[in-house]
Formats: structure tokens, sequence, C-alpha cells
């Protein structure tokens, strides 16, 4: 079968690095998809300001082919145990298809452009996707099943500070960047640190939000923003 | 993109007429996926057995090319009224990719073969599976989500009669087809008739399941099983 987008994602997230596992984890994360035409009309998604959740079936693009490989080391496990592809929601599979129920915020139409907003998306900007359907919580919902290994929520690891120059920064980029502060502390506290992190104290790691750099280091078990920089 | 199904799915299911229209609705299909080279092997399913429930992305083998509609009718609200493709769960969309949550029971291996044995699929025989992926129900499970106008699971709408010479066929052939009994109920108490019934009372409906054409009619909300035969 050959897939056509039939949108494509906006979002903070310009790069892999720091994009939550899970969809709903950054309940601040709010991004659009634009229709790509034919799909740009507004009666594609009629009807749809009745549902507050919408499934994403998506391509995860900026990942390398599939090497072939049937099992994959899920952060979960601490990335040093494999299981199989099928049991995991790793973007390394055999069709590189992702999947993430979000929350559906409304639609805007706008110079020709149909957008849908969304919260909670875990989602690359530039992200294809492929289908949008509606979450229907008589089907989809399943409270009690059971999530073997990733059974629960993943807890927040880290608490957040900013350096004083990290924080005025912060408000002055917020006007254009809505959120931005709850958006990197949500980040941080998750650690997207790989899951073989060593005891490298003085390193500083950078985690890209919308266009700008952000900076930080981990002392014990907090992160500290020391900088954020636009790229140029 | 381009799709590789990595499985085949093998169900009762062997014409759409009689599907239920979302998963679930029927616990009592009980259909199995059989993974396909080079996918069929144990370790791409390793660690599975902690979940309960999984995604299956499937394509919608048995469907003509899109028309182009950017609206469907959904059976929901009578299907005299357009919704946009994206507010619906239509096998009639863009890209023809299907979306199910099913029960997960286990798996076995026989002959070479990796077989997933599920419940609740609303697939039919020989549907191409994409991708397989664990539900997790910390992201996925939503049950305050607003379903919109399909925000609640259809009610069954006829109750299901045999006449004596089906309840005895039923018998004979349900040792060889698990379940025979309660599957039919199941399928015809959610009345498959199309959406527009008219007044046909002595009208002889047919539906396929196994390799049996199960034959019956409707008398005011009763539908009466009449006849079961093996196709030949």
């Amino acid at each position: 079968m050959k897939l056509t987008p039939v949108g494509i994602v906006h979002s903070p997230f310009r790069e892999k690095f720091g994009i939550p596992r899970q969809p709903g984890l950054i309940a601040e994360v709010a991004a659009t998809i634009e229709l790509l035409p034919p799909f740009n009309r507004e009666e594609a998604v009629r009807g749809l300001e009745g549902f507050s959740h919408l499934w994403l079936i998506f391509g995860f693009h900026a990942i390398p082919p599939h090497t072939g490989s049937l099992t994959v080391r899920p952060p979960r496990l601490g990335g040093n145990q494999r299981v199989g592809v099928f049991a995991s929601r790793s973007t390394h599979r055999p069709n590189p298809l992702g999947l993430s129920a979000v929350v559906f915020v409304g639609f805007e139409q706008a110079a020709g452009k149909v957008l849908l907003k969304i919260q909670g998306a875990d989602l690359l900007d530039g992200t294809p996707v492929y289908d949008i359907k509606p979450y229907l919580p008589y089907a989809d919902a399943i409270p009690a099943a059971l999530g073997g290994f990733a059974d629960r929520a993943p807890e927040p690891q880290l608490s957040v500070v900013f350096s004083a120059a990290a924080d005025r920064r912060c408000t002055e980029l917020e006007t254009e960047r809505p959120q931005l502060r709850a958006l990197i502390i949500a980040v941080l506290a998750l650690d997207p640190r790989p899951a073989f992190k060593g005891e490298e104290h003085e390193r500083v790691y950078g985690v890209r939000l919308f266009d700008l750099d952000v900076r930080w280091q981990v002392h014990e078990r907090c992160a500290q923003v020391v900088t954020i920089k636009i790229f140029t």
C-alpha cells in the first residue's frame, strides 16, 4: 500500500531529542495539523467539533530505514533489555507508522489553510500525517487494560530550575512562544537524557524547542536551565 | 510511504456485511493474526505477554479506491447525513487504513508459523496488518473523551431466535466452529441491515460466517435464523 500525507504537523519540537515518549505526557504542547491539498477543505473535518480527542496515524519521518531487527531496547526497561518490535511503541519498526491520541482543541481556516489545533502531541515538527480519526471512547478507552512493562506513565524524574539569566530570557521569549516556560519544565522533568547516563555532572545538554537552543545541566536530581538562545 | 504487510488476519468474517462497525462489540469473535515472513519469529512479539490489548493498523483491502469525496454518511447518523471523512471511522478514506484495539489472548508457534490469538476483532478474513503495537492504558485510555455523534456503543437492535432446523444444525456445526451460536446471535443482534430498511417483512438476508451461509428473516424487532448451510 502507498500512503499520501493528508496533513503536516507544526510543533515546537524541532529535533527528536526531548520529545516525550508518549502523547499526553506534556499537556502544555500546543501544535497544529495543517491539512494538505486536496484535503484542505473545511468539509473534511465537519462534525469533528463534537469530539474531544483525535487519533493520528503518522510517519516517523526522521528515522533511518528499518535495519530488519525484530527486537528493540525500550527506554522503559533501562535501554539494555530487548523486547519484540511488536511489543513496543519504538520508532524503529518495519513500517514506520506512529499512533497518538491527542486533545482536539478546534479548527480554524485562514488564508486558504485548514488548521487543526491539538494538544499533548509527541510529534516532531514536519511530521507527515496519514490519517486522522475521531477517538471513540466506547471502543478505544480500555482503562483496565494491562500495559506490560509500560503499565504506568513515566514519573517526572527531575526538578527544574532556571538560572537568573535564563529566567529573564524565558519571560522575554515567551511573548511570541506561548507556554514556553511550562514546556521547558515539562520536557526536562521527564529527563530526556539517554538511558545510560554515567556521571557527567558538568555536561551541558541542549534541547531545541521552537527556534530556541535551551541549554541545561543536571546536578543530582535537579535540571538547571543555564541559557536560552535563538538559533541563527 | 510504502507499507509492507507484517501479518494477515484469519477471522470468521468472510464478507463485509455483518462485521460489527467497531472492535470490541462482539467479544465472541476469536481471530488470529499470522505473522508473515520475515516477521514470523517469536522474538518479534517477545514481551507482548504482559499486555492485555493490542492496536492493529490494517488495510481496508476489500474497498474500492477512494473516490476523492471528503465527506461520508456514517450509519450512526442514519446514513443520510454527511460528515467530514476525518470525523468518521468510515472505510472510505484517503489512505484506507483501519485502527482497532483488540484483546490479546496469547501467541502460539506451530509449523513455522507465529500466530497471535485475538478477540473482539471487527476484521475481514484476509485483512493485511501493517503494524501491531501494545495498548498502553496510561496513554491510550481516555474514558472521559467526548465521542461526538458516536459517543456511545450501538445498542443491540434485534432479539435473535433459531428455527428448530437451524438450531439443530448450529449445534452440529459448532463442534468445528467454536462459539458459532454466540457469534450468530451477536452479529444479528446489532442488525447489520443497511440504514434504509423499508418494510420488507418476507425478505431473507444472508450473512457469511466461517464457511457458512446463515439465512435469517426479520419480523418486528426479532431476527429468526432459518437455515445454516455450508458454502460449496
